[in-house]
């Protein structure tokens, strides 16, 4: 019974999410910027992966980071240098982002001049894949000591990937991951999904990822300026 | 206001959970047996961990373990052969065990002659922390590649834990990872807590750990025989 009550309130909650989800993604698409939502478990390296990504990014690109964290504003300092403009928003005890916290972060940011916005999400395999945010993309960061049986283990957010990020692929030697299972798992899952190895600590990878981010820009974009003359 | 409808459910769900896990704990008493809650990150090593507990427990002491996943049953068959009985729970979309489906698995388990109830959580650095499931203890795994500023950025499930085990410490000298900081951190938010470092792979810091479970069992076995008596 006490499940039942849980599961009914979910579903509202979701439905609420995902109508500011869709004024998130009007704003997005009005002022022409690709919007990604970073997924992953603690550690796997997405603070890292933007540190590296953003300055490789300028001077053609102008990115904008939205961190959700518990409660420190450590990531939004180490990427505040590099953004556009780089916010906080502390999440407190929920372990995902709302899109209504993005909506309210949006109204203090200037998006103008901006081509991207990464959306840093809370450390979490499970939870952030429900939440749409609004987001054009969905990228799910791997890293290689979480274990080769995560994809099986976490089927959910594999499922809702677009792209997914195979990080500190420089311990691949050092520990034992089989990669064939990854793949395999992933296929079963998610065929359209990208798999991107990539190291931040050996740079391997980052010109595929690069690559990926503004060809993904240019097609949404593109689909954005079609949308738009309907 | 969608937010605040959120909150007030929450504390409805945990409010009746909170009933719950009292019931379970009363249970795990009258049975005289010693009831962990293991959480983690995905990937840390909660799996690995009692693959080496359980049979180092043996033939003293006997072992039920309860698993909780999103999906598969990987986790419980690794531990079936080891363990006196492997119960696997299938959360489906949520990021946490709820104490009613403890409840509801120890009425399919015997535990006649167990001494320790090992139960392992969905890996998930948040929500578990909030969800007591009538435990006697809370051990939190923090594995080496995470990094070190994880206390610093999830305190709510530090500030609750009973004990830390920081695994693959074998890695220590693969990564930058400044013990230090994290000991610091950890004064800060939970003094009372002990942290051992563990490698399940070189066996490190194994005695230590086994020590803490029979120490904390006739402690808690103790406790509740004069808890019995009053």
């Amino acid at each position: 019974m006490n499940k039942k009550i849980k599961v009914n309130v979910v579903k509202n909650v979701l439905q609420a999410n995902d109508l500011v989800a869709g004024r998130n993604r009007q704003v997005f698409k009005e002022n022409k910027v690709f919007a990604l939502n970073l997924i992953s478990s603690p550690g796997s390296g997405k603070t890292t992966l933007l540190e590296k990504t953003i300055p490789a990014l300028k001077p053609e690109h102008k990115s904008i980071v939205i961190v959700g964290d518990l409660q420190t504003t450590r990531d939004a300092d180490r990427l505040s240098d590099q953004a556009q403009q780089a916010v906080q928003i502390n999440t407190g005890m929920s372990c995902h982002l709302y899109a209504n916290q993005i909506a309210q972060s949006l109204s203090d940011i200037d998006l103008k001049g901006a081509d991207f916005v990464f959306i840093e999400n809370v450390g979490n395999m499970v939870c952030p894949g429900e939440f749409d945010l609004g987001e054009n993309a969905k990228v799910i960061l791997l890293s290689v000591p979480e274990g080769d049986d995560k994809v099986a283990k976490y089927p959910t957010i594999f499922r809702v990937a677009d792209l997914i990020l195979l990080t500190k692929v420089d311990l691949l030697g050092a520990l034992d991951f089989d990669l064939k299972r990854v793949k395999e798992d992933l296929s079963k899952l998610n065929a359209k999904a990208t798999l991107i190895e990539l190291s931040s600590k050996t740079g391997q990878g980052m010109d595929q990822w690069l690559d990926w981010l503004k060809a993904k820009r240019t097609e949404g974009i593109g689909r954005q300026a079609r949308f738009a003359t309907e």
